[in-house]
């Protein structure tokens, strides 16, 4: 349900998209689709020209003044340029856009981010792929999109971003941007280091064991594996800006490790099923919003 | 291809399966299809019926008798159950047919049967569903199906076990049961635990921080979870079967984790993103013969 027909009168705005790539793009058809107005900044104008041509916004180009007179911006850079383009976006705009962004740590950004105007937000949502070719319609649909507000942000830029959410068909939270970083640390960042780490130990045993575990390996590890084998930058600009609430997972987490070791050398097997009754029982809680075919 | 094929003469058999659930009710019906006729053995007698009904075997029974005359058996039951399961196939039915399991661990059982005409084997398929109901039609195919005869293995049994894996689509390895069970533990055993102690992690916090993970947890948990937030049974049974192996892969795993927190605490970033950049070189080594929807 979009933001109209909760209203009863269409708001209509120009949104700004500054980075094309797969969350901008994806944003931009999106919006589009909701009769916004959609202008979009890359660096490169080839991006611009494939933004265009998908539909994922009206206008590109590759000056930020493109973007004087949006209502609402969309920070869609790697997660080290957010903090320098917000301010870069407010010394060139002028007039008082609200300003958010997507990236997926949210303390070192609105930490450093001194500004009424401006939305802490993620998208809990992506893909294994990257770039403008890689942005899809819905994406946002039936997905988390968390936002963070300090005491100090407009209360007003609040509500638009959390109402286009919305419009976007995601589940809003909204949330301290510390309590943001620990529980991504919990079910997305810190589980890239623990199947890495699994990657990495099926791969490091002898010659033949490793040439006919390659062989064997079937869905459970091909599931188990897949976010330890993607997108390197990604993983480690999450590392880098999450940093604290990472290792405090994997600490925890090693110490769970330990316990089930300790276990298995013991041959607690009472507590080894009940220990696996247990995660059986809990994991449905955190994936009940999401299809089980994953 | 199936074995009448490749030979230009039909080899048809009578087949025997001890234990009419998943494994043994798909076996049933692949084999079936391939013109073998195939008898069942269930303790339940509804099992039976239902095996019948669902055309996973011509006949069934609770008796195993019922199996005199066939040329191989299949024992489809619970791990713990196969090795006096052989024992008792021998002493009651006489003649030589060969037999064959498809317990996920080797090394105990095979150790555990001296009997020329047994096969241990392994086909390395399966869904979260257990029971005849669950039973499907090529469940087999393009899967790994292992092999592990001894020095005093019948070649010949060998050969006609390979023979029909082969004929359910099945690509077959062949190799020692201690092997085998090292390599399992890489990419099955061990990563049970792996994503078991995840699971548990991100459910230990404080309570608002877990309620809020819980919300935001999107795919990439749900699959690096999946296999910990499986059937507790098969997991503690692979545990029981499958101890040192597990054991020494799961403390190589650890020590993966001990560098990573390492490095992550004194904020070795080319280290941390080259880890990365080799697991995700690596990965797909292990996944290539998969859908990669997984």
């Amino acid at each position: 349900m979009g933001s109209e027909q909760r209203r009863g009168i269409r708001l209509v705005m120009r949104i700004g998209i500054v980075g094309l790539g797969l969350m901008g793009g994806s944003l931009g058809l999106d919006l589009r689709a909701l009769d916004h107005e959609v202008w979009g900044v890359s660096r490169q104008g080839t991006t611009c020209d494939r933004a265009v041509a998908r539909g994922a916004v009206d206008r590109a180009g590759t000056d930020l003044t493109l973007l004087r007179g949006c209502d609402l911006i969309f920070v869609c850079t790697p997660i080290a340029l957010v903090v320098p383009m917000v301010s870069q976006l407010r010394e060139t705009l002028g007039g008082d856009p609200v300003i958010t962004d997507v990236a997926s740590v949210k303390g070192s950004i609105v930490g450093a981010i001194a500004d009424r105007r401006f939305v802490g937000g993620h998208p809990m949502a992506g893909t294994a792929d990257q770039g403008i070719e890689a942005a899809l319609t819905g994406l946002f649909r039936g997905a988390a999109y968390v936002v963070t507000p300090t005491p100090t942000t407009d209360p007003a830029a609040v509500l638009l971003v959390e109402d286009l959410a919305r419009a976007l068909g995601s589940r809003c939270y909204r949330c301290d941007p510390v309590e943001h970083d620990q529980a991504v640390a919990l079910i997305s960042h810190g589980p890239v280091w623990v199947s890495a780490a699994l990657v990495m130990t099926a791969a490091a045993g002898d010659p033949a064991g490793v040439s006919l575990a390659k062989n064997l390996a079937s869905t459970g590890f091909a599931s188990t594996s897949r976010i330890g084998g993607g997108n390197p930058e990604l993983g480690l600009m999450m590392a880098q800006h999450n940093r604290g609430a990472i290792l405090g997972m994997l600490q925890r987490y090693r110490q769970e490790l330990d316990h089930l070791i300790a276990d298995l050398k013991g041959e607690h097997w009472d507590r080894l099923e009940a220990y696996l009754q247990q995660t059986q029982e809990i994991r449905p809680q955190f994936v009940r919003s999401l299809s089980e075919s994953i």
